[in-house]
């Protein structure tokens, strides 16, 4: 084995032991501000508040039926793709899904027929759709965490509305951002690993390409103007190990996020989601701080691409 | 050059860029404890309060003259060195001090002959000599610093006090430790830099050994039975900059911490330190968090030794 391999697996387990969980911590009581900070996002530490959210009234009033009578004929922007996956590698390509404008009723039909439905539906558009789309129900939540805001000293740059089908999966990736995530129905299942595991994750260089449906059929179109998409090679819930060997160095947490419950999953961490079918959800991101976290991060980031070549 | 080098340049320059001032800010009002933890202690970011601890009695009474009145005849332990340099290198050899078991009154006849001393007198013995040692002054000071030991959660590990003559110098390393240093009379002369730059700062392993006067005359004698000390290689005040070509990647700052001042000297950061004639210090030392930025350091280290040999 290379020295510098050698080098970062020991350093990493001795960063695994100092500051990484064996499992994400459940606290049922919100944290004020200052232990928010000290405890959590200093230590850039996941955990999920129990309950968390049981105080917004979309808890009790959000469904399927809930949306019909107030955004039936609303035009809502939906992932489309034959198997669930959108924004994630197949082959040598990466690949977006189609995205479909459509009437609620009619995303919600998709829901509801559950499995029958061969495609798969997503509402996923990241760009702060609860805010700027949804005016008929963003009063049935709170429009940020309070802790969350008084420790970060702004409110979230962007609040996102999830609401998608059984087999919608968001392959691994990581993100710039704080990140609260609220479950209002259903169940989602994180599936973690922390930064700092940058040089067991590989990461390859893919064409980018996009689902297309024709009629009734599905085809990959490749994306011929854009740039190479650098994604991460491996799924956690299948590892290939023979080909990715290092992976195995990697800290796997779990974190079953319920309904009413609250997750903080903090900047740069890498997460692979899946959920059940019909998940509502809303996750709130925030301006992370560019500190001496991040740099251990780019550091094995340069050191992975430079030295490892993953 | 070694790509890992290369890599290591361009991603400590990065870290310099967003998570090191260029100088040491000075700010005249006390941090509130949260203040002070998150601007300063989770960025591991230094700074001096000017005129910090002007309320100490200690800053109007502590003279050698007061000394005299009140500890003329009480035992210390001081460091004796015929240059200055105690726990320093010099040639292949890491040498420490002679320890010297002298009345209060001797070691102030040392420090006001000033300059016609040729030896070099020391109070610096850091077991929390300041609580232990001196009950006859301790009064004249806080025993810890109240925002600090609030956003710490826990008193000092140590209080130690400090005073001697202008030639000792401490020469470059780093203390496992949160460091508070008060500067009761005279000025001291911080030369740091970032825990992030080790790589570029050369460590070697010395044989140990220890001055001894013997009637007038100095010698330097092995410590035999003990483990080679791996202490760092370049004087920063007079860089041999051909040996290691790499120190010139270091960030330096500079600080000068006058009477009634406090710097807060943040875990790990490298520093050298020189003083003008009898100065008295006492500095606090506080347990540091093992966090992300420890462990960042750890990997540094790892790779310093392991891949770059240094």
């Amino acid at each position: 084995m290379n020295i510098v391999e050698k080098c970062l697996i020991e350093s990493i387990s001795e960063a695994h032991d100092l500051n990484v969980h064996d499992y994400v911590p459940i606290i049922k009581d919100p944290p004020t501000a200052a232990e928010f900070f000290s405890n959590y996002v200093s230590k850039n530490s996941p955990f999920i508040l129990k309950g968390g959210i049981c105080h917004w009234t979309a808890l009790s009033k959000w469904s399927p039926a809930y949306f019909r009578e107030t955004m039936s004929e609303k035009m809502v922007t939906v992932a489309v793709t034959p198997n669930g996956y959108a924004d994630a590698v197949n082959g040598d390509r990466f690949v977006m899904p189609e995205e479909m404008e459509m009437k609620f009723c009619d995303f919600l039909d998709s829901i509801e027929e559950g499995e029958d439905e061969s495609d798969v539906f997503y509402i996923q558009k990241q760009n702060s759709n609860m805010t700027s789309d949804f005016p008929e129900i963003i009063g049935d939540i709170e429009s940020h965490i309070n802790w969350a805001t008084d420790a970060f000293g702004a409110k979230p740059e962007a609040v996102n509305f999830w609401m998608g089908q059984k087999d919608a999966i968001t392959s691994m990736h990581k993100d710039h951002y704080e990140n609260l995530y609220a479950v209002i129905s259903g169940e989602k299942t994180f599936t973690l690993h922390p930064p700092c595991d940058r040089p067991f994750i590989p990461h390859k260089n893919y064409k980018p390409a996009k689902y297309q449906k024709v009629g009734e059929t599905w085809t990959i179109k490749d994306l011929l103007d854009s740039q190479p998409v650098p994604w991460i090679a491996i799924d956690p819930l299948n590892p290939d190990l023979e080909t990715y060997p290092m992976y195995k160095n990697c800290k796997t947490l779990t974190a079953s996020v319920k309904a009413g419950d609250l997750l903080y999953l903090p900047a740069m961490w890498f997460h692979h989601v899946t959920q059940t079918n019909g998940t509502i959800a809303v996750n709130f991101w925030y301006d992370m701080d560019f500190d001496w976290k991040y740099s251990f991060y780019q550091t094995l980031d340069n050191l992975s691409k430079s030295v490892l070549g993953t």
